[in-house]
């Protein structure tokens, strides 16, 4: 049986750092939603008992279903044997996963500083205050640890020259970043080599290549995680 | 070799849900900015090299130093054997630990939605607004799926007569809630039963009462994660 993603299906969002590491790892899976709808996602979700996840996406695999972007990576690298076998250095991994899904809850937090119920247009203001902090402070301060974190095996992965779930999620975030901030981050250029080099060399990966040629990667859009909104990018 | 912990030595925060489960779980541990000062702990995350916590709290077990609050529970928890042995549910239980996190980091952000490294009193309307979304939509949210979630077994812990990891985090939340939102959850009282349940029964596990009669136990204040502003409770 192949693996079963259910997540929102017409944006990137959280779901795409799913998508991005079976793809490079080549394994099969259905993304529930885009094939069926929303509504199917929203009916899956409430229909689970017990201990069920609180959020899309979440994975199903036979008897486990499992919600929480960081935990669905890190338990099919584990399944999938991808790991590198050493305690310290996995462990590394999961909190570097773990590290990206707080930075990317930041990122959403810039466009929707109150309420994530709300319109944009309805928290324009805070969000125009959250961005010049996030911009300032947040944005290098997590780039530069991830950056370090990249440049401890001298890269172009964070393990050398094997990749990991850490790469495909980092290449979305800078991705993502160069989309929503394109003046921040080409002001910035140079400033995270090993990212851009990783950045360089994830699409480089036989299965990545081949997904973001097909028709299954999304785009970026405005409303998703990664929103570009010139207001909140440096002027 | 003892467990060390590393957190800010003046508030409960993220530190205390470590704590909590090193004291349910009778493991020894030392508290070391407490011991030593905040500088010590500053000094000694920006000596470490390669991949580093993003931020406090981290434990370090001999060549093994990882951040990340669940990460760190998750990791005691199958080192020390106190998981079920069950992959389904001990995932479910990572699940959940996640959750708290997320659950967490918007109790923060209710009184700091524009910029953590900013005072209270520069984000107050802000902070007013969220606080209000927060109390009516995002705080019986997450507590109903905890709650939904303790009721799988019938309490009053998580996995029924044995406890978890994932019981002393809800009793963390649970106190912090009250201290911080005294109105709401007086008023809310009987909508998680299986919550309250979960609150009165983990005192009664042997290393938590004996902790929290120590000095050891810090009580809530107003620089930690839940603070008691009266303007954001309800009114």
């Amino acid at each position: 049986m192949s693996y079963q993603l259910w997540y929102w299906p017409t944006i990137p969002g959280r779901g795409e750092f799913v998508r991005l590491f079976m793809e490079a790892a080549e394994l099969e899976y259905e993304d529930m939603a885009r094939e069926e709808s929303a509504d199917a996602l929203v009916e899956d979700l409430h229909a689970r008992e017990g201990v069920r996840p609180f959020a899309p996406p979440y994975l199903v695999d036979d008897d486990v279903v499992i919600g929480q972007t960081a935990l669905i990576l890190t338990y099919l690298s584990d399944k999938e044997g991808l790991g590198t076998g050493d305690l310290a250095t996995d462990l590394g991994l999961v909190q570097l996963q773990l590290d990206i899904a707080d930075f990317v809850e930041e990122v959403h937090s810039v466009h929707h500083p109150i309420a994530s119920s709300k319109y944009y247009s309805e928290q324009m203001e805070a969000a125009f205050e959250r961005a010049e902090d996030f911009r300032a402070n947040r944005l290098p301060k997590y780039l530069i640890h991830f950056d370090n974190a990249v440049a401890t095996n001298g890269g172009p992965f964070l393990l050398g020259d094997q990749w990991s779930h850490v790469d495909t999620s980092l290449f979305q975030v800078m991705e993502g970043l160069d989309y929503a901030f394109p003046n921040l981050m080409r002001r910035m250029q140079g400033t995270w080599p090993h990212l851009e080099g990783l950045q360089t060399a994830v699409p480089d990966i036989d299965g990545v290549a081949a997904y973001l040629a097909s028709e299954r990667r999304m785009e970026f859009n405005q409303d998703g995680i990664f929103r570009h909104y010139e207001e909140l990018d440096e002027q």
